[in-house]
């Protein structure tokens, strides 16, 4: 498994072609690191798959030369895939990261009580060698403090990874990206920058998070009842605008919602989120206070059915509930997937009566990622020889691929990849060497990767049209059908008509089998088949659907 | 059922807290009017489900006293639901609408074989007479031409219909909303004002088509290849600037999608689409032009997966295959509940080497909806007595209802209905005196109304867990059970595992069977019951997930 040793091999695992689950190897000789480990949330074509990891059987393979793991900020899309990895490795391999970082890390790895682990911290503006690899951590801007770029020393040449950024002039905790430092990276040499994708196609650059702080103020200023904020969990920096915006208008802060909970008290144990006790109030204490002296802090920005917002919206939230005038503040953008979800929440909030603040009514929320310009600075600071983009779908890849080349990135540097392709950097070049293995694997409950492809389709089919199981008993002797079938259907017919319908039903099968029966045949796949296609074009006339279905031959 | 001969109902049957299937009843004594018959498109949340229409039995059950029923533009969320009404009121009701809004609907009613009709057209400006209720048409902006408000007189007082739209300085046909028109209805006195609420959370004004023209120009000005344009085939006025830009620029167009080809075809026989003959090529003969001398204008704007421009993406379009540095343009925005199949789109377009054009890039799209500034306009205009925000989810609803109160209406008049609430109007007040029968009607394939909710639960089931069908033979005589149980399962497990956890399962059903013959058990309730148990607890075990388990007695 040794590679050449004049190789630098980096091979993203995940992060190409779709927001989540980054990955990327960096492989020399005998020494391996990987930058970040994260999951992606599913959408509505996996239906009841919980989580998706990056297939990372290839680190698996190598992990003899595993010298670390990089997470460049806490990030569940950057962290997520950590405890299955650390699992599956069964050797505590180093993890590091900045200080939050580790703080979030090490919550999730108690979630799934993993004990033995080395958490190792590097500050920004720190240096580690793992193997023969030298990481620079840079402090970058993102919508989560405590975030890094990271400058890679190799032995072929330098390479700048992003980690997740934008530039902001007005930083809420004062700690600008370290623009020298990408300069003098930059005066160095690098030979590859990978760089944040997400924004690529937005032009101008992505306001700062101090606007969101000045929106808050006004909003909150002129609300006469209780306020509901809802946010990202891990956005510690908009966490304590609402709480700096709570404590000016004279308000309590109530924190509801498991990870807002969870996130709020690392961050304040760290110190990353400043608020005095005093200023904090259990959720059921809540009661005590006039409206008019509470912002509640929750979760479900996201419309994720099960959040504390939800469950405000539904009228079913333990400690509170939603009364005419009060203001909601949803203050956060859905991820593509989740619009319908978010809209569902904000009707239902709507309904009960409350006045919502969102993205599209008020300049509550700004991203975290570095639009066109920014990006385009980045480039010409980091001057690099091959530039691969990162994180972000193909049409943010391409879009960033394009800014590239406007800041002077030959086309033929410029390598847009796909997840699993492996990129070749010796002294005299770079290419497209191989393609590794790489893929996705599913976690549903507790059970990782036993969703199969085969299980999804069968999911999505049942999903449209429904199933029908038809049984049938056959003569052990003789092999004739003896007796009446059995019909069984889900997700075909309900109601008034579903008895005549399996009434009519059970007798096309029956006719079915008396013809077969009277042609003689026995073998099963043939009366399967007979059955199959009779019960198909019955379902059809009465219903137009075409359902699963399932015979069943049964010797008695 | 004749009512008092003093009040006026109004009673919305579709389009209140949701974006489709607009319905609204006008009843006055025995005479009664529909406006609006409109469908709605169902989302991820109804798998299988094609089309759902607003329960019109309200409608049916008075037919007599139906006048006739008036549309007020050609869009599908106010035409749709025509064939399935007419059908199931039996009689040529009076149709009525504007020429193109006529001409749509013919089309409509030809695919469903519907040939006694009575389509009846009012020119915008018009005006008819149904029982004791006048309409006049007033001519308004949209995204489709030939749109129209109505004015509605009635004995109790004056009712004001906005149907959608938007005000449009410059519109691209020159024909403006008719101010005059809505302010003189205004000083005759406005009951009651009904208006589209689409845009009520959006500040300022919307756009006029107008600009969207402008982009298409600069963008067909500087494309070298060949450049396809998805939009809404209904939208004739975007499609007439892709033709302009398209002649302008020296292309010739070609008109892909089914609804693209006859949309096309019927605005350009009724003269709504100007382009000349010799400007539109043949799909089949775009091969004898160079690429830069063509404009596909295609459907697909929504992400549909059977549309033409998904075919494009998906490489396997009968004519159009994409080629490196096309350039699409998605002159449309999605519908919410859209977003990831348009990305996904956008997504295999960028892979095939497409430069994308979108909202989010470029001014390729303006909405057809007024925003906030505009529904103010309306509302000063017309200076109703009673409000009622129409067409819109809750959220929109209600912030149309505060823009009302913001321009002088009483708080006490504004009414937020939902979908079956009865508004009764008479000389001395309004009120919601009851709530009629209404719903959704779920059409899946050609069945209409078959599909009830316990259907789509179990689909929805069946789609996050799968499905295990248990068979058990059990002695007709003595009611034990004999032999091996049967199982088959969908969506559960797939792959290598599948074969052990088959066997396992069966021997874990066959033990629990032992157990309930060595009980004594023989009612087949309690066999089920104890199956169906022992195999969730087992499936559970195994994947931690529950699929639906359906224990089938077999008596042989």
């Amino acid at each position: 498994m040794t590679q050449k040793k004049t190789r630098l091999r980096v091979i993203p695992l995940g992060g190409l072609g779709e927001i989540g689950k980054n990955m990327t190897v960096f492989e020399y000789g005998n020494d391996m690191v990987l930058v970040d480990a994260g999951i992606m949330f599913p959408d509505d074509d996996h239906p009841g798959v919980d989580l998706i990891l990056p297939d990372y059987s290839y680190v698996l393979r190598r992990k003899d030369k595993l010298r670390g793991i990089i997470i460049t900020h806490g990030h569940e899309d950057h962290t997520g895939t950590l405890p299955y990895l650390l699992k599956d490795l069964g050797s505590a391999v180093p993890v590091l990261g900045t200080k939050l970082t580790l703080g979030l890390i090490s919550g999730k790895l108690e979630e799934h009580r993993i004990k033995k682990h080395k958490l190792r911290e590097v500050k920004a503006g720190g240096h580690v060698n793992l193997g023969v690899f030298g990481f620079d951590f840079i402090p970058v801007n993102h919508s989560i403090p405590d975030a890094v770029a990271l400058f890679i020393r190799t032995p072929v040449g330098n390479v700048l990874h992003t980690g997740d950024f934008k530039f902001d002039q007005t930083p809420i905790d004062g700690r600008l990206t370290d623009y020298g430092a990408l300069a003098a990276a930059g005066k160095k040499g690098v030979m590859l920058l990978m760089s944040d994708s997400t924004n690529a196609e937005s032009p101008g650059i992505t306001n700062s998070e101090a606007t969101v702080g000045a929106a808050l103020r006004s909003i909150f200023a002129t609300a006469d009842q209780r306020i509901i904020v809802a946010s990202f969990s891990s956005h510690i920096h908009r966490l304590q605008q609402v709480c700096d915006a709570a404590v000016e208008s004279g308000r309590k802060v109530v924190v509801t919602g498991r990870s807002m909970i969870n996130n709020t008290k690392i961050a304040r144990q760290l110190g990353f989120l400043e608020i005095a006790e005093e200023d904090l109030v259990d959720a059921y204490d809540m009661g005590d206070l006039p409206p008019e002296r509470v912002v509640v802090l929750s979760t479900g920005s996201q419309g994720e059915p099960l959040s504390a917002l939800a469950r405000m919206a539904n009228g079913d939230h333990k400690t509170v509930s939603i009364e005419e005038g009060d203001t909601v503040v949803i203050s956060a953008t859905p991820i593509p997937g989740n619009e319908k979800a978010v809209s569902r929440v904000i009707n239902r909030l709507s309904s009960a009566g409350a006045d919502i603040k969102h993205k599209g009514t008020a300049p509550v929320h700004v991203s975290g990622h570095a639009a066109a310009e920014e990006l385009k600075l980045m480039l010409n600071l980091v001057r690099p020889r091959y530039f691969v983009p990162v994180h972000g779908e193909s049409r943010h890849l391409r879009a960033h691929a394009e800014l590239a080349r406007a800041t002077g990135v030959a086309e033929k540097d410029v390598f847009v990849l796909d997840n699993g392709d492996c990129l070749e950097l010796t002294d005299s070049g770079a290419r497209v060497s191989e393609r590794v293995e790489s893929g996705v694997v599913y976690v549903d409950g507790l059970s990782v990767g036993d969703i199969g492809k085969v299980v999804l389709r069968d999911r999505q089919m049942l999903a449209k049209d429904g199933i029908a199981t038809v049984v049938i008993a056959v003569d052990r002797q003789n092999g004739k059908p003896t007796g009446e079938p059995e019909l069984v259907a889900r997700g075909i017919v309900s109601g008034a008509d579903e008895a005549a319908f399996f009434e009519d039903a059970r007798a096309r099968v029956a006719k079915t089998l008396a013809k077969t029966a009277k042609e003689g045949a026995t073998d099963h796949s043939v009366i399967k088949n007979a059955v199959r296609e009779s019960l198909s074009q019955f379902i059809w006339e009465r219903t137009r659907s075409r359902p699963m279905i399932i015979p069943v031959v049964m010797e008695v």
